[in-house]
């Protein structure tokens, strides 16, 4: 046991969630209800019918957090436990939080939360935040400074995400500039502030094995099936849902094919990098997100999911050791490629859809009710309202700046915090290890009693 | 090939499968037909909509079952092709067989049977009960003797059902009582009978490596994410259905934290156990199955999952080694700890829950047709006949008991029969082995035509 | 770093697959619209339940196609990580390339495309036949020589499937004809033609691993579970739905109980062999795809299913070793005993289910309004039209020649076309080995600069 236990607080961790969890419970019990059962025939109807129409998605995003996110983190060879650990506790925990801040905002009438699958949901999305974030530091922090990330981005999140949607009225259906720009940035501050000006050497434990890749890429195959319902979950029900569903598709359909071409490219023998293949097929799903039920045609999704796979592989290839020599800034799974450049790129989208869609309905087709479904199904005529099509634009560009703005600054905030001595950043040495946090047999050899795990070359065997 | 043939009948298993396939067929072929081809428009659009409305669910839970269930059996590093096929082989055979004893209980009518999508979910619900059983003696019987420990189980888990549910009336919507807690003790019987007094010796092959923890890590998350289609999939359509989909959800999400408060706190040096991950993540689904439709508040439905996760992780510490030393009962993937105690539990959460909310429909709420959605939608006054409140607590508790001292009994009756020499149980140091049943290629280094396994010490290496 | 780089063109598959999805934009850009957004609320209505219908089928046959199928085929231990990636980029290539053709062939009105759901999900059927016919030549051939291969085989595929379907009115609804025998063929043929009268010897990295037959399993299990969507999805709503759900449920039970009995009973010392139960277990659900919507018995589809797993282990047992020998015909994956025989069987089920069938309506069930749900639901009487009973088994066979005949020619001509030097099919020494299109990491124990996979023993160790 080559771990000082005097540096590690193992005590504070069962500590701090406990209090969380009998915290939340207490909460529950005195604001938190079902709705009252419906009394009629047709009431049990729509229920019904509501539930058949959003369960499925709902179980798609599930499989996509829990285990094909989970997949896509144990790339670590010798962190695969601790990466699918903490990525089921962190969205467990986020959820639970996320339910309480945005009941209280959002749904609190006459002292009671109403819960029902939507508002699960909602707050499903915000846990991803933070799932995300994580990427940037994964290895190298604690399960406790991962458990204060968490605690300080999700009432931030919720915060800038009644900004940009409510009072700015940014359009976002897949959650582009609130989720995924959000948390890429605030993920890169809290790792600047961090590790400071202290470059990360490379550490002989994160160097994936083929085995830890293939795992790896399992996951991206399986968050790249279930895109489509992540980005239309929350469409309107019809044309705009439908709509969403095949940009999604076309658009991630692109970037499969685009990464081959781009990874290809960059690298004089041709051969295609994993970690490539496991984050820029997906990056058609992230840039898609903001613009998916607008009125565009097929050939701009595809368009877009293809640039966004080329931003991606080129961010990974040149932006990420840039970025790493000049800012010292440390970004473990590449979450400023997946998430931020692609996320960019599909702000800049809707507001180009936002000024083209609005030259074709002034145009030729005077009968078409709304070109855009999604957040605005019911207005006819000056769909933006008041606000005219160049309002909407800027309004899509102000989105995306407080997005950066605002996650930058609380990362920054929040990274300072994680500094603090009692959450026990683990020792370089120490890092991307599962023997640190579980009782993992490190040596199947010798299951006798001596199961502690032993630091040593033969530890790299596996 | 270090395996004696003469000891181990392997015609058996072929013969005996082969002879059920066969005798299956016929009963189908004599009395199994499907529904008359609806005539009108009508029906079409109801069969059609029945079909939408739960095949997505029979979907979620066939996920489970053959690939959830299946890698999470898998933590025995030597034993995973063994764990996947055997689970997939009952879950076809118990299925089959049920699908036969059910329909001749239930839906003969006229000399035929009409086989439809529920009755086939039915079915499934009565195959998982051998799934479970077997998590007491797995990897230490062979395939002949599951069988035939299938064989045994459904018949009575079909008569157990029928007396619990439908002579008691037990109110048991996600199968807690009827399908958790009896097939735990059904299977402990069984390894009780089967073991006797000789106290199972550690085995060198039962060490989990950290492979085969993360697999068995995947198994469980995919078990976690369709627990709730698995629960709420018979309920009534409507609020008791949301209802149950809601329920379940807090209770395996307050489960997977409570594990590693749990966990971490049992531990000196706070270090997590993958086994307490693997399982108590779960305890809460178990719990909630016979509650999840009824009228509780959400803080129940966490504070359920909690202390389920709770007594599951104390179980794993405490209990199984205590019922080790004294009872010499062995259980392999402890059972006892995730379907048992939390079985209990639950079944008494559903007397609290009777008593509670009879109170309140007494009370002020004159207006709530009904409080319990699942089993009794349409009963508005009196909701549980002339039983009453207290009868229907009583039932409730009665349910148990027979689940409990059916399943005991025939447990021990079927773990006697297993006994027979002929079934051929592995010796002791053949157990946990794959090759004994497979042709698995044991060192990859000579792919030549000796393929035989060698067993020694480099056959530990993987 | 092994591989000579003048023998390999590795800018050729970046070119070849640019020119592709700019040439594919470009096309999308010309001609694919989405549907109008439908101006009533009553469309509105109707759009949204097709959505719901249609998506999560859908879904699992992307489940399916991704991860099961591309798991399936990393039994081969050193080519996981191609084997999946490959497959993966094969279906978005396949899948776009065939949206182009079938929309120009089916959909093509006024100059337009108007992309939905349902056309993504038939082209989607179209690149099935590519994954397919891959498995012949799996390991042995290089990406350029696939995507050469899946350029040929789709515009040959939509012919054949309109001749099939459109001209001859074969009834096939779960693509037993049109897709699992005419791929078949068409990879043996271009297997043939690719590697002429040289037997390929055994490759030492062709032997699968306990591992790698773990986790190809797993890929079984995914397909198994989600195949009655994969059937029942362009079936008739209704009736014809719920009977192909059940018909294939049945069929792949059976399959998966008789697979273990034949497995076990060809063997000497009853080992199964993996290879039987990730195959054969699979084979009733490709044979009940002609039939499953049709009115025949639950014993027929169970029998089917039985016939079919029996007919698979026994071609891997003795008709690929024979191909092999006698035609020099090389099979890597057995596409011909789990797509190629169980596929005619199920043809052949499909002449006797059209024969009886027409004796029932006949005779003492007048009532009956349709017989056949899938493709002809509303015609009552005489359901063939002109053509008769004996005119619809005619044209079932004449399907099913059509689909050989096609398919072995189509083949033979692609696979003298995969044998231009451009193309690059890597050498033998280094055929079934990742890092030969990878930067896979070989000695995870040195993470330095030198990341080149070294040819050696040392490599066979993970």
């Amino acid at each position: 046991m080559a771990v000082p236990l005097s540096t590690y607080p193992r005590r504070l961790l069962p500590l701090f969630l406990g209090l969380f969890q009998a915290a939340l419970l207490l909460f529950f019990a005195l604001f938190v209800t079902y709705d009252e059962p419906s009394a009629l025939v047709k009431d049990t109807n729509s229920v019904a019918n509501q539930v058949y129409s959003t369960f499925p998605f709902f179980q798609d995003i599930q499989m996509m957090l829990v285990v094909g996110l989970g997949l896509l983190l144990t790339f670590l060879p010798r962190y695969g436990f601790s990466a699918l650990t903490h990525n089921f506790l962190l969205l467990n925990f986020s959820m639970q939080w996320a339910l309480v801040l945005q009941g209280l905002l959002h749904h609190f009438h006459h002292g009671q939360i109403h819960l029902d699958l939507h508002k699960l949901l909602i707050s499903e999305f915000a846990a991803v935040t933070v799932l995300i974030s994580v990427g940037a530091i994964l290895g190298r922090a604690s399960p406790c400074q991962l458990l204060v990330m968490a605690t300080c981005e999700i009432p931030i999140y919720v915060a800038s995400e009644w900004v940009i949607v409510t009072c700015l009225g940014v359009l976002d259906v897949g959650g582009t500039i609130t989720i995924h720009v959000f948390s890429c940035y605030f993920g890169l501050g809290v790792s600047k502030a961090l590790f400071r000006a202290t470059q990360q050497p490379p550490h002989p434990k994160e160097t994936p094995t083929p085995h830890s890749d293939l795992m790896s890429l399992v996951g991206t195959l399986i968050l790249w099936v279930f895109w489509p319902s992540f980005v239309a979950v929350l469409c309107q029900p019809g044309d705009a849902q439908h709509r969403a569903i095949l940009n999604t598709l076309l658009a991630i359909s692109a970037s499969a094919i685009t990464t081959v071409v781009a990874s290809s490219l960059l690298e004089r023998d041709g051969k295609l990098s994993p970690g490539h293949l496991q984050n820029s097929s997906l990056a058609g799903g992230v840039a898609i997100g903001v613009v998916a039920d607008m009125a565009m045609p097929p050939a701009a999704a595809l368009a877009l999911g293809s640039l966004s796979a080329v931003v991606c592989v080129l961010g990974f290839r040149f932006l990420t050791p840039l970025l790493g020599r000049k800012l010292t800034l440390h970004d473990q799974c590449g979450i400023h490629n997946l998430h931020g450049l692609p996320g960019i790129l599909g702000a800049a989208a809707s507001i180009v859809a936002v000024l083209v869609a609005s030259k074709d309905t002034s145009g030729s087709h005077p009968s078409q009710p709304s070109l855009v479904g999604g957040n605005a199904s019911e207005v006819v005529e000056g769909q933006w309202g008041d606000r005219g099509v160049g309002g909407q634009a800027l309004c899509q560009a102000a989105g995306l700046a407080v997005a950066v703005g605002a996650s930058l600054l609380a990362g920054l905030l929040t990274g300072a915090a994680l500094r603090l001595p009692c959450l026990a950043r683990p020792p370089e040495r120490l890092c991307f290890d599962d023997s640190l946090y579980f009782k993992i047999q490190d040596q199947a050899e010798s299951p006798g009693p001596d199961s502690s795990a032993e630091e040593g070359a033969l530890a790299l065997k596996e």
